[in-house]
Order: C-alpha cells, then structure tokens, then sequence
C-alpha cells in the first residue's frame, strides 16, 4: 500500500497522515479522441479537498481483460480505486462484471436498485432486460447514489464504481465525499513572478533541497505577451509553507522581479 | 506487444495491421487537481488520425521510480509510448534522467540542442546551468523540435519525450506526425437517436454480436430537455461500417425514432 497511517493527525507530527487514490477511466471514447475526458479533474480537486491524495490515473478501453488487471493493480496498490463510465444497460458497459471478476465474487441482482430503478422509469413495465442490468452489482458491494438518473454506482472493499456520464459522476461523488476519510490534507502556496524558469532553477532547486518536506513545482507560462512561471508549493505543514514562501518571495526580488500571489491574472 | 502486423495493407483482408500507443502524463499539477490535462485529447485524436491506436494513458506524478517503471512498462506493451511534461529546466523535470534510466543509457550533452538553446536565448551567456539541462538527452536519442521555445524534446527507441506546455507538446507532436507510420485507420461513423439507451440495449447487442470487427459504443447524453444516446461504430473496413449502420437506422426507426446522422446538434 502507498500510504502510512500513525495514531496522530496532529500536523506538527514528523509523518503526515496519508491516504492515497487513483482513478480508473474506462472508456474508449476517450482512447479514440471523441470525448475529452471531464472527470479526472473533478475527481482530483474532490480528493485534494479532503485529504486524499491522487497518485495515479489510468485510462483503458472497454476490454474486460485490461479492466480486471487494472482494477486488482490499483486496488492493491492505494488506498482508494474510483472507476468512472461502463456502467449503463449496453452491451459495452462491463464494468460492474468486470469488478466482480477482479474481486472473485458473482453478480448478483440488487432489490434495492431495482426498486430504484422502478420508480425512476415509471413501473416494472418499463423494466427492460436491459435497465434491469444496471441493478447487478457484484456480492458485497454498497450502492452509491446516483441522483441524477436512479441507477447507482457502487462500492466494494475500496473500489468505488462511477457513471462516466460528467454530470453524474461528479454527482455521485459529491455524495460519497463525506464518507470519505482523508489524512492530513496537502496545503499549498502559489507565488508567480515574469521571471524566465532558467534564471531561477538554480536557487529553487536550492530552496527545494531545504524544505525536503515540501514538494515545489514550477510552471511555466506566457500571458499577454510575458512569459513568467508559477511556483507552487505542497506540503501539509501551514509553517513550512510560509516560510519557504517567504525565502521564495526573496529569491524572486533578488533576480529584480516582483513576486504575484497565486496564479497571474490573465 | 499488442500489435499484430501483416504484409498487406489491403483494407478487404481479415486482419488490420494494428499500430498501438500509450500516452504517459507526467505531472504533479494534473494529479493535485490544479491544472486540467490538454494533451491526451489532442494526442488521441492526432494519434487516431494518423492510424495509431491509443490504447493506454497513465498519470504520474514527478517522482522517479514511478516514472522509470510506467516508462518500462507502457514501452514493452505498446509499439510507441509519447510521454508529456518534466523536460524544463527546473528540479522537478526530472523526465529525460528518468527515460535515460529506463533505457539503461547515460544522459549527454548534445551539442545541436546547445546550438538551439543559445539560439533561442541570444547567446551563449544567457544559458544558465539550469537551461544546459534541457540539452541533456539520453544517449542514442533523435531530437524532436520545438517550434515554440527551442528547447527540444527527443525519442529514443519507441518513446517519444514531449513538453507538458499544451502549445508546445502539440508544436512538437504536430512535427513528429509525418514520422510515424500508422496501420490501418480506425474509420468510424456515428448515428444517433431520441432513444433510451435501456430500449435499443437489446437490438444493439445483437448487432454488436452480428457485427464482431467492429466496436460499437453507446454513450448517452441529454440535450435540450431530450435524452438520447449517439452510437459510434468503428472499425477499419468502411463497407462493414455502412452495412452495420444501415442495419442500426432500421432498428431505430422500428423503435419510432428518427436516426440523426453524426451526433445531435447542441
């Protein structure tokens, strides 16, 4: 497992609290360039937000092979697996199937998901074979709202299975959010400067070695005819921050620049 | 590999010749949820065009061992990997280290991307330690150009290094296109309908049964107040398509509903 967990969530402590995630996207569309995937983001600023911490992102297509591989390396390797798309009532949406392969267990018909499903197309009369699919999830799973369009998403162990429609994946997930657990959150500070990331590396590098507990990134940009980079700074300490941001902050007068609090304006 | 090649381009034999790709994104900032990913679609759809099926993309973070691994990983499984982002001149590009590692090879200086550089910079006094870093290749490797900001990426075996700058990982893909030689396109045509999904579920597959080289996906949307879904059918024999997408306009149709050709307007 990617994370460590100690008995302590104080942030003065040495090890911060981790609690780690990656992302499964099932989806041809996005593999063949037809959609643009809108969910990764999402997912990823929810699970900032909270205290969990995004590690990986795979995309696969709709091949239960690469689904089932992909779902048992993740879920073994962090501490949370949010799948998005595949699960409709098309003969593409294989997901639900493919979960309960990776996890050894039948599909089996839920009364709870049915009866949503029921009262959402207005009578068992309109119960198709086909919806009817959407009420199968693997044994042992927890359903997952869906309260956009009734037919749920599911949890099992640390696999939380998403609809890939944007609206209702993000949906879904705001539902979960608060059972979520996180660890100690990751704070950041973002300093800019029209300063050209060459001219600084040198002294970044050096503040990066003195705050080995933070993690600086740089960013390169050219707005309105300047060019400038965005410094950002993670960590879960609030004093480690603003401390190197202060020496940031002399780093960029020093190359004869002013420092801009978070991202430039456009 | 998943790849299959035969003698024949010939668009009527059985098997497709199949060129693969993955797509690996090295970035922090797309994980952390602060920058939203631009590349992948413009590589997915470029990689389409050309005839190169994408078949895997992962996110990363910036850290080595997980570079190093996906880089061994994507390039043994696919017939061309194109990494983006991590080739600035700061500490945390630490992509063109991290390939060279993969590789086995060492990191050298190479003397045309120094021409470049110095170039681009207006003198040789103007390349800081820290931009002579972006003329670090590993050994073996062929530049590829930076029509935006001179510093070059490179490949090296079937890896193809590109910056994470959006202008300029496409800059450099759009170069690196006349190289790459693709299999057989994936063609593919697109109908949808006023239907739900759960209704035309069942003919669908049967089509999809009828129809096994060809890929038929069902993604749903709701537009204007009216749900529906676009069928996307794919595959590389334009003749197979048209005859499975003849056959979809007559099921939908025997559904009350009117085929629209492409996807609906907004």
């Amino acid at each position: 497992m990617m994370s460590e967990t100690t008995g302590s969530n104080n942030a003065t402590s040495a090890a911060p609290r981790i609690v780690t995630a990656a992302v499964l996207v099932i989806g041809n569309e996005i593999l063949s360039g037809r959609t643009r995937d809108a969910n990764i983001n999402y997912l990823a600023t929810g699970l900032t937000e909270i205290g969990i911490r995004l590690l990986e992102v795979r995309v696969v297509p709709d091949v239960e092979a690469r689904i089932i591989t992909a779902v048992n390396e993740l879920r073994s390797t962090y501490d949370h697996v949010f799948t998005t798309g595949g699960i409709g009532p098309t003969h593409d949406d294989i997901t639900s199937a493919c979960v309960a392969k990776a996890f050894g267990v039948p599909l089996l018909r839920d009364e709870r998901a049915v009866a949503l499903l029921t009262r959402h197309y207005g009578g068992p009369e309109h119960l198709t074979d086909a919806r009817l699919r959407m009420a199968h999830v693997p044994e042992g799973a927890v359903l997952v709202d869906n309260p956009v369009s009734a037919a749920p998403g599911f949890q099992l162990g640390n696999v939380y299975v998403l609809a890939g429609v944007p609206r209702i994946c993000q949906a879904m997930f705001d539902g979960l959010k608060g059972r979520l657990v996180g660890g100690d959150k990751v704070l950041s500070v973002t300093v800019s400067a029209h300063v050209g990331e060459g001219v600084i590396a040198h002294d970044l590098g050096l503040l990066q070695e003195r705050y080995g507990d933070l993690d600086i990134g740089s960013y390169p940009y050219f707005r309105q005819g300047r060019y400038g980079a965005s410094f950002v700074l993670r960590g879960t300490q609030r004093a480690r921050l603003e401390a190197a941001a202060g020496e940031l902050r002399v780093i960029i007068r020093k190359l004869g620049a002013e420092p801009i609090e978070g991202e430039p304006l456009e």
